[in-house]
């Protein structure tokens, strides 16, 4: 009765690919005009949307389609991880060409669906519209106990700097990424990282829990120009020492620092917790790494410590999308 | 300490515009990672996103700013009215050329801030990112009492078919609009409703209150492809008549008709009634017209009446932009 259009396919396709991967509190309804999610009680929502587009934040001839899908995702869902919720459901916004209707839509779906189900996220919606280079806008849904959220303005002098993992990782994979010819594929560790991030669900979740963490974001765009953002909200300053850094054992010396220090899309977290309380915190987390590299300071300043004892202000020297034109 | 790059000075734009739109049940937190909402208890959450983009959905050198602000928002809205909901927050993912980032962006915000308190939705965040033709991603999160969402999907053979409003003037606003030199300015009705619909929040929620509809759904893409839809998710047809088609009195005979079938972006409800209810229903809710224009058939088809009696199938002649290419 209805022509199959192209926009109707599409959904179609999306509709099969996920029809397994449910959840109770969701009334799907990818065909009706919005989706209807039941929140649970005693709980507040997490909202939070990322693009991840073509050209910006990833290359149509060098970036396999399934890792598109993946990270796509997985960057959006750790903002939800950086305030110790759990992620829900999420809503897709596909902008793409024409050209990339046929497999690479599927092999796209692939890694959305593999990240929805080993997230915890399931689809609840979206809309797909056309463009000459594809834009995909993800908004994600997620929940915590009502109060316990931990933001990035809770950071007081005197608290103590950590991260999780190791940093400058997916930095030095995009790096190779580059330097290879086609497409890429992840035969490094540091590629992977790239391609495919782990958002720290797990460990935001227990640092709510626990009531260990006094402010906490995820770092996207590099430690020093994400750790300004949180000593700004917080109303502080910071200082950490270059050779505390979770460095990449995969890079040597200055250049692995260099990494650690400014290098983007590790998904780490970044948090602060008060000194008396940081007994309490483990050197490893499930396996993954909490390492201690500073202080927060009164003095509103960013400095970086070096090996030799001198210290001088951290530059940013992260991402921002519209500093790169 | 932290150079203003362009990024920040955009968002930095964004909080100062929307810091004077306000909800209770927000914690804004433009400046974190995500935002948090506290849902009502007894309500279920609605989620829908939409996109507004150069190009497919609206023209730079046409379109004002101010317009794209007010529908990019309005639209999406129109999808919590087509369910009985109230809106209450939405994320505005913004990818923009660097040339729509000094008065152009100044305009469009002022639109979207004047959508956002007419239509009582606050901005809850979102994101930014650069491109070069625009693309506007609007996610908006609406509630309703748990269980009573109408859904498409809720006709019946027997219902009667209902609009709002009237049909047709949006598309011909926009033909209007396509004639003229340079940028649109609303100085006809028809150009009015193209450039700032309103969507049908108050109809969807009586409609929900007074448990009168049994399916419903907005006009975004014209009848003729809208009805169809409505039909496929309750499993039922139509016949509806042409000649009780609330069409425009801003244009003539067979053309008013043909762009009431066709022509989208009128954001009218389209709903069903029971039989034994449709006496409930007034003529007008709130000065907005009620027409009753067809009933839902056991029988798949969609059948469009004429004048002389004749019965023939309606074809669709509304919005895809993949068909369009």
């Amino acid at each position: 009765m209805m022509p199959e259009t192209n926009e109707r396919a599409l959904v179609a396709q999306i509709e099969r690919r996920f029809s397994s991967v449910r959840s109770k509190a969701l009334r799907l309804s990818l065909g009706d005009d919005a989706a209807l999610w039941f929140p649970r009680s005693g709980h507040e929502t997490i909202l939070t949307c990322d693009w991840f587009s073509e050209g910006t934040h990833f290359l149509r001839g060098r970036h396999p389609a399934d890792a598109v899908g993946w990270k796509c995702l997985a960057r959006a869902v750790s903002d939800i991880a950086a305030m110790g919720g759990k992620p829900r459901c999420f809503l897709l916004s596909l902008a793409l060409p024409k050209s990339l209707t046929g497999k690479w839509f599927a092999t796209f779906l692939r890694g959305l669906r593999r990240a929805s189900r080993q997230l915890g996220c399931v689809l609840a919606g979206g809309d797909i519209t056309r463009q000459e280079k594809a834009g995909i806008s993800i908004t994600v849904v997620g929940e915590l106990l009502r109060g316990r959220a931990v933001l990035r303005s809770g950071a007081r002098p005197g608290d103590l700097l950590f991260v999780s993992g190791t940093l400058g990782e997916a930095e030095l994979g995009l790096r190779q990424l580059l330097r290879m010819r086609g497409l890429a594929k992840p035969c490094t560790a540091a590629l992977a990282k790239h391609l495919y991030p782990h958002p720290r669900l797990a460990l935001g979740q227990w640092l709510v829990e626990k009531r260990l963490a006094t402010a906490m974001m995820d770092l996207s765009d590099g430690l020093s120009t994400d750790l300004p953002r949180l000593c700004a909200a917080s109303q502080v300053g910071a200082k950490i020492e270059a050779d505390a850094l979770p460095v990449t054992a995969l890079a040597k010396g200055g250049h692995a620092q260099a990494l650690a220090l400014h290098g983007g899309d590790d998904y780490e977290l970044l948090f602060t917790v008060r000194k008396k309380d940081a007994e309490r915190l483990p050197h490893r987390f499930e396996g993954l790494r909490l390492t201690h590299i500073g202080e927060i300071t009164r003095d509103r300043k960013i400095l970086v410590q070096s090996e030799a004892g001198k210290t001088r202000p951290l530059a940013s020297g992260g991402w921002d999308p519209f500093r790169k034109v």
